[in-house]
């Protein structure tokens, strides 16, 4: 089979998007949020035709295709905004201060950002909308002003296909410059443009073996970029005592709906649930989960998913609470493993491990204390829940050890369904991330894809808009320390 | 020799800075503000004795050492006022929206930032205050609330030990955790120290080989960990015809002082500069240069000196405009180098490489063209310089590549001394940074060593104090999206 690009093409490519890039950095924000725009509106005007090719290749019903694809242009308008009102840039102002205390004068020094430069976004097959071809990383990188070269997954090539050209063709009405958008489909041509000294920053979002490989080539680079890579998570809840006593039939009806979300396939999946093994919620959780078998996203999923149900199964102390489907080969259904808490925390690389798929352990506990004993033992997570009374003793130590441990934390509310806000957290310590002080969704997003730089003594009509003395548009910047307004949502 | 720690007192090093991490990390941030401002107090106490000390261990003048402790004590009070702030913290809140556009309603979502953790700083040499044990690293890390060990530099050994005391000492008193913050002084130790698993971030500036070593190794965890290094830099000068013409003298002046300053011993040293062929800056600068020899900081780095400095010697087209000391075992005078544009940009390698110490390379051009050629062929810079007049019509296409290869640019001001102050940012693409998104010197410093956390749904009596309705004190916060005020200096 011939490859798809030779290293001349290759290297077309790359300068491609390193040329569009100059001039898509140099447009001015408002303008870059207003093709991100006209992309959204191309991509909503495209539903129906884009939704029946993601259902043909990824088996997700079409309520939810429909739904992720709003949620992906919604993501589009807000990241579009974000940027036209410069919120990401950081933009702080120092006027030059004879007496700065420092024991030198301080000169004239203003501070914006810059977009990083040309980008690899790796696409995800769990999310065809959201994190793919269109999705947050793509989103947030081209409203940085970066251009984006696009992995497609092999999960859903037909809609990569269809969706690239939609981006491709309103990019172009826009008026964006030809190459700051591109996609590429097979992994070694994927590994060589991650290689390519021009590209400057790559996002990942998948497993962790898949996510190292890349990360270490990304670090082993004569010039090491940012690798924003998300590889997994186990997403712990923590139901208290009293929790359990109180609402032990909202809680199962609210696990079981978010475990089973989209067959398990979620990167917020609830895959462990600590209960207190005196309640009645284990009766109850293998009572509440229906063997609804769901075909998974596709073969080589369906089969992670089997291989580590397995290994889970085989550990020591762990059984069945509900079996799935029992056939190797047909779709599975949900299944409910079940060990005690001492047993895991002797067991954390065994039993403490994301199972991609309809499948979670639910461990019981003696004494709420082994809820700290678990929480200690964990390693980075995208979320951790507690569902608890606000007077439960055990909740401020909770609360402190998880925040240490994870991006986001709940309160008696479900992890999946990750909302797209100012204030979300999409990442966490690693393996949950590779770069834990930044986030995937959410308006922060946006600030992974640039650099801050200072000017120092320049002419103000020399400078970047957004640091003259009075700038064309309400930009929020810190002037000598304070901060100045700067409009909003 | 005995080593300096076992496997089990690195053990304890290691457990020691976890359990205060943990009640540093819950200190208010006011306080740990009063702390970090009383071990200002102390260090400016001991000035006397610190700056003797320093003296007899670097050869660095008096009047230069007290200027020095005076920016680092004034550094560690500006960081903890802006941590007493909660200006690092990126503080939003987003109430519940069940209208949010998205397709599913918003969650209560509020997102402020925590400590990583331990993080081990490694000193350098060149800066005995500044950048060495109580240095900016030190002190953004422990205003973030996290714990510190120091690499102290084999440069400076009993100045760290002294001022590691009075850290110590004045952290005790204010009633910091023990363990807090630590000296350790082999680089078996520190290297150890780098690869335990409970320390979540390192701090380095020193040497590309030193730094990329370390870097390597933080990489290559089982839990790769965040990795601030300051790994060397050029800072290239570009001065334009109309200037040449106009301002012989003053930029003689001006880039004599700088590339001598300190013995040439500063990240910031303009290395590099570029003059028309034309004007007769060669021949002014080759009278301007006196032959004053200093003493460098220590062998190692006179050694590297006369090594880089001769390699370049050699390149071919470069000749000698000011020799320095002749002897190979006196202290160096300041040298001069000089070479064509074009000879310059074919051997980049070559000719383009930092030479600590008081050597610079004046790079003659026939066309002002030529900066734009070796603007695009440079890498990643701590700072550019531009001399230049404001209507000169090279000074925008260099500004816009310029912003691409440096965290800092100047306009016709000289790249050593840097200021700290809100608007810093002391970084840039590598070699000058391994996370070219980040500064180590300014109050941006602060935000490498915090992670942000979302909190969905909690109680407010629950939530971080910044967190709540009405947060006790006037922290910075985009509520809603729009930004609320938040006091400054």
């Amino acid at each position: 089979m011939a490859s798809e690009h030779t290293d001349e093409s290759l290297h077309r490519l790359v300068a491609d998007a390193v040329r569009a890039g100059g001039s898509w950095a140099d447009t001015p924000p408002a303008d870059r949020a207003g093709a991100l725009g006209l992309v959204a509106d191309a991509l909503d005007a495209a539903a129906d035709r884009l939704t029946a090719i993601a259902q043909a290749e990824t088996h997700l019903p079409d309520v939810r295709l429909r739904g992720e694809l709003k949620r992906t242009t919604f993501q589009l308008r807000l990241l579009a905004e974000t940027v036209a009102r410069g919120d990401h840039l950081d933009v702080r102002v120092d006027h030059a201060d004879p007496d700065w205390p420092m024991g030198a004068p301080r000169p004239d020094l203003r501070r914006s950002a810059v977009p990083l430069g040309p980008v690899i976004v790796f696409a995800a097959s769990n999310f065809p909308f959201a994190f793919s071809v269109a999705g947050g990383d793509t989103a947030a990188a081209l409203a940085a002003g970066c251009p984006v070269i696009v992995k497609a997954h092999e999960g859903h090539p037909e809609l990569s296909g269809a969706t690239a050209e939609v981006v491709t063709t309103a990019l172009h009405d826009a008026g964006a410059p030809a190459g700051v958008f591109a996609l590429v489909r097979e992994p070694a041509t994927a590994r060589a443009v991650l290689g390519h000294p021009d590209i400057k920053a790559a996002a990942f979002t998948g497993s962790i073996p898949a996510g190292r490989a890349l990360f270490d080539l990304a670090q082993a680079r004569p010039e090491p970029i940012p690798f924003y890579g998300e590889l997994g998570s186990v997403n712990p809840v923590f139901v208290s005592e009293q929790a359990a006593a109180r609402r032990a039939p909202e809680i199962v009806e609210g696990f079981v709906g978010s475990f089973t979300m989209g067959a398990g396939q979620f990167c917020t999946k609830p895959g462990l649930l600590l209960v207190p093994a005196e309640s009645d919620l284990v009766r109850r959780l293998g009572e509440a989960v229906l063997p609804d078998a769901a075909p998974l996203l596709n073969d080589r999923i369906a089969q992670g998913h089997r291989r580590t149900r397995e290994a889970v199964t085989q550990r020591p102390g762990t059984s069945v609470l509900v079996a799935g489907a029992a056939e190797p080969d047909s779709p599975p259904a949900p299944t409910l493993l079940t060990t005690a808490a001492d047993d895991l925390v002797k067991d954390m690389e065994g039993l403490f491990t994301e199972c991609f798929g309809p499948t979670a352990l639910v461990v019981t506990y003696r004494d709420e204390r082994e809820l700290l004993d678990v929480a200690r033992a964990i390693d980075g997570q995208l979320t951790a829940t507690l569902v608890a009374e606000p007077d439960d003793g055990i909740v401020p130590p909770l609360m402190a050890v998880l925040s240490r441990k994870a991006g986001r934390l709940l309160w008696n509310q479900w992890p999946t369904g990750v909302s797209v806000t100012h204030a979300q957290q999409h990442g966490g310590p690693y393996p949950a991330s590779t770069a834990p002080g930044t986030t995937s969704v959410g308006t922060a997003a946006v600030a992974r894809f640039v650099r801050p730089v200072a000017w120092q003594g320049f002419p103000d009509q020399l400078l970047p808009a957004e640091l003259r003395e009075e700038p064309p548009y309400d930009v929020p910047r810190r002037v000598d320390g304070r901060l100045t307004s700067g409009g909003g949502a």
